[in-house]
């Protein structure tokens, strides 16, 4: 099963060019035996060079104990100089991603953990958000995993469930996420041309109207480095996406999947308001005090940066499980997300930041999803002149050409 | 253990400073637990940045066995940067050694396995061999190398074995090397004293001598940075060391313990003649040809670049046990090197290759260790008139002050 993920992921995630140097960021050494696997595929295929970046998380651990308080945003300048080797070298990127951990990070400073974003700094999303490398993140299944995920440290059960997620159950895995890239940018493309202006989540207590950004696309998680070469940046991926207007959210949501802030914290039953772009009332079940202060970081993060619509033939959702993990959790069902929105639905974004801002592009220092889809929320698309459109009712893809 | 070790290197080892940056390069993933003591121990003694660089046997395997041919000599920039990042910051540099598997590169090509040289580059031996940083080599105890020296793979019996040999034995390992490198200093500090013109070796088939580069110091591997921090190169260490004179070795060696070359090859019974310097014939019961091949790498390679002595009160040569790794077992017994010499041991080295050659300083792409010491070996220092000291004999040092 590693070997077919690192196939997948070195032939369609990233789409690796022969000659082509490739970085893989493993998120924990726990991942060393699928970064082989994908070093050796790498290799195979013609790889020039490949660096095997190993995290650590509990050498994070002993940073954010011990470490100066006035040292916990320091980035050393090897790291830095492996993102810009990436951009000159026009690298492949593949990120291993998984916490293996339960609550490794749970006893540490809310504060003092959020200044060090070693290894997922500003620059490297910057790398990857600009299409500089072509670049994959796909989960990496280890026992702490398992355990969290399924109760058990069984990575083969952990496997077993992964393998319909991530389509390598298929005869031919590479064909498969073929078929199934197609269908998201088909479901893209329609949306595209049906230029709706808005999209309303009703039901199951929500009534959310999202408006859309003037001119931003629907997209699907499979597009173009800047220079040209194709790539399916998340595996897996069930979605498609694009970026609201910061300024015309309004309405009640209430999620419907138990989710995880990067500080670890759970999250069940979140209601949040919004007027004018901005949520003005945000209450849940568990965990409202560290959504209050994540959505306080900026004032971006008060408001949406991306909104994204899966139906129920997602088997993420159709496994039933919560990952508490953003790359599975988000392709369960439809999602939004607070804070910074994505430059690559925007054509002909200004680089300023406030001229982004002042034509409805969200910024911040954070991208928190939330999942807010399911079988009793009804997503309707809203035209200029009002009229609405169902696009997914009763969980399920209805939306045709127009 | 794990926890003594890591207090050793950080505060006797590279003698951490309060605020420094530390590198920890770990030979491979298998030496994580050791690696995540290393840091937590760095950080609670004031480090500012701990950088954990992880290398892979594994992915290394995958590069040799399948990367283009003329890609192997290659290095990313990344890697260049920390160690000139390291250099500027005047970090503190420790290497996790040792290899946890058995006979891993074995079936590759010793052509191609000599062109990859990381982690183990070029610049990161001018970074430690120009006292740029200070740093210490430690052996990171695994169950592979478990199973390569004891034939179990169980880690605790290493690590067993290994504590008496690291002093981790000891009330307190700290004070117990402090000891030990003023009893090796006042060994180097009595060999100065003497100015000895060579030092022979007879005994047990040998009669070897090696001619001294005149204004080469006797060393222990505890020494200063350029910038004045003092350090423990290597532990375990026993020897005093200094520069042979390229020119000036003759006479026939035995060596007394297995030893392993850089490629994997075991060495046993290796004889080697010298004339003016020079091997002139290299026989051995196994292996002859792989040292053959190691001494043709160039011209120095032929010629010794260091003349170490140990005697029998080393609790490595006592463990009785030949580890297949030079950090311990250049510490069992006397060792001689062939190739690249130290620029350390020699104040006011010319900067130009040349005139370090013309003046009997011995450069190489290599340095090989081989032991050539024991009970039936006497060395003796021999003086400008030819008079010979007794230095050890019967495996007891016995040379007193001058």
């Amino acid at each position: 099963m590693r070997r077919k993920l690192a196939e997948l992921v070195v032939r369609v995630g990233v789409n690796l060019a022969e000659g082509q140097d490739l970085v893989v960021l493993a998120y924990d050494v726990q991942h060393a035996a699928l970064a082989r696997e994908v070093a050796d595929t790498a290799y195979r295929a013609g790889a020039h060079y490949v660096s095997v970046i190993y995290w650590d998380q509990f050498v994070k651990l002993a940073r954010l104990e011990h470490a100066p308080g006035d040292s916990l945003s320091y980035t050393p300048a090897w790291w830095d100089r492996h993102i810009e080797e990436a951009i000159e070298k026009r690298s492949a990127y593949i990120i291993l991603w998984g916490d293996p951990r339960v609550d490794l990070l749970a006893g540490i400073d809310p504060a003092r953990a959020g200044q060090d974003t070693m290894p997922l700094t500003g620059p490297l999303f910057a790398m990857v958000g600009g299409g500089e490398v072509n670049w994959s993140f796909i989960p990496a299944p280890s026992s702490g995993a398992a355990q969290r995920i399924l109760g058990t440290p069984d990575v083969d059960a952990l496997w077993a469930v992964l393998a319909p997620i991530l389509r390598l159950d298929a005869d031919d895995p590479a064909e498969a996420w073929r078929v199934h890239m197609e269908g998201l940018r088909a479901r893209a493309a329609t949306l595209q041309a049906h230029g709706f202006t808005a999209v309303r989540f009703h039901g199951g207590g929500s009534d959310l109207t999202v408006g859309l950004r003037d001119g931003a696309n629907w997209l699907a998680p499979a597009f173009e480095t800047n220079w040209g070469r194709q790539m399916v940046v998340n595996m897996p991926t069930e979605e498609v996406f694009t970026t609201p207007d910061r300024n015309r959210v309004d309405g009640v949501v209430l999620t419907t999947r138990t989710f995880q802030l990067s500080g670890g914290t759970n999250v069940v039953g979140l209601r949040v308001r919004f007027e004018g772009g901005r949520a003005v009332e945000v209450e849940a079940e568990s965990g409202a005090d560290a959504v209050r202060a994540v959505l306080a970081k900026d004032e971006g993060a008060l408001r949406l940066g991306e909104v994204a619509l899966v139906d129920g033939s997602s088997p993420v959702g159709r496994s039933g499980l919560v990952f508490n993990d953003t790359l599975l959790d988000e392709n369960a069902t439809c999602h939004i997300a607070f804070g910074n929105a994505y430059p690559i639905t925007v054509p002909d974004l200004p680089d300023d930041s406030d001229e982004r801002t002042a034509r409805g592009f969200n910024l911040s220092a954070i991208h928190q999803d939330v999942m807010i889809g399911g079988p009793a929320v009804t997503v309707d698309g809203i035209d200029r002149a009002g009229n609405a459109t169902p696009i997914i009712a009763d969980d399920v893809w209805v939306l045709s050409e127009s």
